[in-house]
């Protein structure tokens, strides 16, 4: 099981922001902008690399979750970031996929 | 019309890597890594914040889209960074929404 699966089953605290059926959004416990939250699909798909045709439904949800996790944490005016990391130059940290989504500061380019 | 619709029309030259029949996806005109990539899609959605919950399938399109055209241009062995900018902290360059495909070199963190 991954981490991100503990987290989901509440074996594993976490500052959760927002949840429904398919998704769990909760705070990066590193930080790298004021607010920062990990939107991650309750159903273990490794990574988008790995997603198949019959998550595109699911990716769909992941994005609009994003937004919706955005608008609920007050980034919709100003702007945010979404960044999803694939593999090993990505710094894919944790092979369960995730969306971040950053904001309440200034993002600069390149991203990263 | 935005910029990208002009390039969706073919009235302005772009390098298209794919395309399909919901999205394009183009070389960025400004690199920020040795494989840079926009991925497009042909409905002028303005940004993800404004994405409808009709939109799912398109978005989910989008995402396999990404890690596709990722996959065609010799980018899933080592990896790939995925970045959408939303409104104005993000740095939204074209109001029609994009998602970014970097990799090619080791992205660093924070992600901008």
């Amino acid at each position: 099981m991954t981490l991100f699966e503990r987290i989901v089953a509440r074996e594993i605290p976490s500052q959760i922001v927002h949840e429904t059926e398919d998704f769990i959004a909760i705070r990066d416990i590193a930080p790298q902008a004021p607010t920062h939250v990990l939107v991650i699909p309750k159903k273990p798909v490794v990574r988008l690399a790995e997603a198949a045709a019959a998550d595109e439904a699911l990716l769909g949800k992941l994005m609009l979750g994003a937004a919706e996790v955005a608008r609920k944490l007050g980034l919709e005016r100003n702007g945010y970031r979404l960044v999803v990391n694939n593999g090993r130059d990505a710094g894919e940290a944790v092979p369960h996929l995730h969306l971040h989504v950053l904001g309440g500061r200034a993002m600069t380019w390149p991203p990263g």
